[in-house]
């Protein structure tokens, strides 16, 4: 089976990380994964939300946004849906996940991820470009002596999966995502665990065997964007 | 191991779903499930959103609310939280999913879950309960020659597991879920396959085999909980 | 004149009120009255309002909430109407009358009264259940040593009478107080003494002497009433 | 006992009703009693709220604001209050119990009652100047042959009384309000007859008799608020 | 060139200013251009905004409403509008200019300018009104020791200039203003420097000749309104 | 004097834009104006605002946001200030003025303006650039023969002047701005008339002659601009 953009069915599309595309931001990059293009900036704010205050740890949240005409259909801007909060709960959860929140001091670091085109793999774009950002900005707080060290235990990146017409694929458009009958977004470190793993299904059920299949594509594609990551944030971060 | 309320590892907490609960909705229960109650209630409106006007096929929505003091800590009424949203999309995702939407006609479904007390479970119960109200409505329907059979193609529930100071555990309590490396939320149909799957990781990261023992559990518990369906819509529904 | 439900004029619905209903409250109740049904809530806030800062005097205050498929037409979650801050207010007050505020320390008591199902009288039955669940919330203040006794004067409850088709009733289901063209709410305590009146004749206005005979039928069902909730209370709370 | 204003307890403060204060609305008046300024307008709309479309009944309801700087303390702009919503229904139900709705057509009158200067009693006055306005529209409705006659059954106005340091007092300034020990907000026609009674202790309670004699005074006032009204209304409406 | 009004094309419309129109506030007018007729208050808060906290300077800005029936459709209440911000932020700026900040101490004066009735200029004559407003604050101010001078270094009036069917005209009517090719509002002192210019040309662009002769015409026009604010205020500002 | 970036007193900043950025939009660029970067993107909508309906003539609107770390410090999401509003309208009334919206048809164009990085000259930049978004959305439209040609009348740019510790500058840097006595933006046409002016001065008021000179000064940058318009524009719009 050959897909619409010429790709087999276990690539990933074309990925380019551009870091420190955002002057302010503490940490931040531009991630293009085929058409869809997100910059994601990490901001620091020397405070806690009012659960962690006292217990000397930080915390990690995150925002999602879209322009108006990062899609086919022009988005309101004052609309914020019930599927923003899912992803940026998502992002805020898995970056968590790898950072020793207990290294980082009473501080919170905001991660932006603003959908400049969409053509799927939004969410999962974010948390891949997301995690260059965030250890940008630890690297910051290292070289002002705020941290002794960057707080994080592990690479994570994330990718979508899904069966198309009876097809197992790796890292949907939007296109294919729109037709995908199961549709899952896994995310995971470099050593192979899973932070999140949301599979759904609108169209059909499916299998433990579909999943596991699914599973072991995603973890082809994992494996490529930790390379990645790990080969920009060589001169700072050596996990 | 034994449980703070006595369970065995793989116990699901007592649990007492009474149909009927209130007299206006076209469907409606209250379901139990330890101290966790929630008022499920299904109401039918004779249109669909503007994205199938005119296809001829259904939709089923859901929302999902608490009561202010249903936590320990009093919520404010007014704030619909990320978590919220995040939960009644997923609602909303497991009902059609065993849905025929196009043998709906064009009419909505609104799922309603209330939570009077929260203790644990608060997502897969109403998950659990709204199947049941669901049901209901759609009898009402057919009573009414709305539409000539109930558009259900299978029994769905869901319920919560999670890996608890090593443990792994069947529907965990809030205070069992407080303290969880691993928390999973499995919808899962009479038939053994997969609505929906999301496993999540703040504390710890999970492997492939502990995922698998996860399901392993939830399938044990979903299937006590299709028979309790099953049972109580036997009137109704035969699959 | 025989009522649809079986009643004579001057009848109360049957009344059930189940105590400590949810356990997370500081006190609570489901109120019971025909069929309507209302959870009360009371939460201790351990501050006051701004103008109250200072003076060593507490705050009761209320908000009403209703279900979105408590009525026959299901309300919109996020729909606040101003008769939804007419009742808060009115029950706010009541349970202010009643209470000598400068006895309970400089903290706040929020009465939450969210209807589960709605036949008419939701705001009278927030105020007589409302009050058993405050009386509870002040015990176990007392029981914390935090408050010396229970700083109530007296008992409260509520009833509404009114005109339909020129007969006087007491305590009006929905339907008779759809048709009715002069509605009262009541409040009043244990020694006859009024608290709020509120009479209100959209289709037809009334003389003094209606009122009157209004208020006499109240009295009586307000008399009924707080015998039970003295019965209810008799542990903690002697008047 | 002599008032701060030098009034007597059974005066009501100087009144000035300047009708056609607004040149743009259908009716409109600027209401002064005593420091209180209140500018209310009439607006006509060619149709009914979705609950009487198709019954040829007419609706009105109303609106109250007050300037931010209207009272001794800035009101932020942006804050509706409870209290602003009680008042507007108290305005919107006077008003319509003394107008034949099925005389008015499909139309709606908007009331806006906008408080320019505050100074207790701003509902009373609201009503009673709203009143002039609302007929002003009707006459301008008349005047363009959409309705035969103005369709008002009755006059209405409305007064405050309320208990101060043991005193009756008529008309109660913002000063005397805020001293109260009840307060009670009268709503009558020229008959004499009730269209809204609303008493109110947060102080304390009040006797049967106490009501009695508040009725009385308000009673008193009214009278003279309608002669008022009478007289300013007599080229447009005989009664 | 007749105007509809019977004005020369260089002429204001009539002009009253009413100070002290209300008791509360610190400082404010009534002030009628026309059938225009604002109120404009000054309201004195014992702090600033977060930016200026310790630098021992004071702020002025502004708020900007219109009655829902200040114009001949009926606004709806809670809609603020772009316009409405721009208006605000112009009339702050505009007041700010010929303040020195510095010698206000920490403290906000908030103007607040509240349209009664629209007919043109609502923006200029509260600028105008606004500075009256201010300067009996101020004196207020200084009359309870808490500023030793009046901090106003100079008189600032504004008005609007226009190009209508070919004709320049001084103060444009609501109905010029709607039928204006090119639409400036000018804001002034009366040593004749600028403070704010706005040129907008929705139906036509302008040369740099029109907008002088404009600008002249402007001039004119601020002049007479300083001359009256400089009489209505010689009693607290000589300059 | 030479400014911080090396620039002459009269010198833009290095500009760059880059046509049909955004793969969805009808028309769309960046517009990169030394640090500043905006996207902007025309979408076509089927329809126009009630007052325009049945008129056969067009409109054109624009909406402005920022990324939350486009600016040193972070901007909440869903803030929308009164700066923003008054941004909007400028370029909506800019682009406007150029058009002959009679020959769009019954169509709306949205102008999104989404602010990457800022470093001053955000709303000119987004005239300048919205322009050529514009431009190709109308292309489009007439590619598909919608419209019969381009209904653009003229190039419109807008530059900002100001003067900055004594000196006239071209095009303010944010740290330049943020220094200015005296604040303009200026939109202006290939043939030299304005569109729009609008000048400030928070810190010092300015005289006529300052205010001619800094216009000379924005001539000359509105020149450039618009030269850099007509030559990548050649293709589509000859004026």
């Amino acid at each position: 089976m050959v897909r619409k953009d010429g790709r087999t069915f276990d690539s990933l599309r074309s990925i380019n990380i551009i870091r420190n595309y955002i002057k302010y931001a503490e940490g931040s990059c531009l991630i293009e994964l085929g058409n869809t293009r997100v910059v994601c900036t990490a901001t620091l704010e020397e405070s806690v939300p009012i659960f962690l205050k006292g217990t000397g740890s930080g915390w990690i949240t995150a925002e999602y946004g879209m322009l108006p005409r990062s899609c086919a259909t022009r988005i309101l801007r004052d609309k914020i849906s019930g599927r923003t909060y899912e992803i940026q709960r998502l992002i805020g959860r898995s970056l968590r996940a790898v950072v020793d929140l207990s290294l980082m001091g009473e501080r919170t670091i905001w991660l932006d991820c603003d959908v400049i085109q969409a053509d799927g793999g939004t969410r999962t774009a974010s948390i891949t470009g997301g995690f260059v950002a965030l250890c940008d900005a630890f690297d910051k707080l290292k070289k002002q002596n705020l941290i002794s060290k960057i707080p994080v235990k592990d690479f994570v990146s994330a990718v979508s999966v899904g069966i198309v017409e009876g097809n197992m694929l790796l890292d949907l458009s939007f296109e294919e995502d729109s037709h995908a009958d199961v549709d899952m977004n896994i995310v995971m470190t470099s050593k192979g665990k899973f932070v999140e793993i949301q599979g759904t299904s609108e169209k059909d059920t499916f299998t433990y065997e579909q999943m596991s299949s699914l599973i072991d594509l995603a973890r082809k594609g994992i494996s490529e964007l930790i390379d990645i990551q790990r080969n920009l944030l060589k001169g700072i971060l050596i996990l």
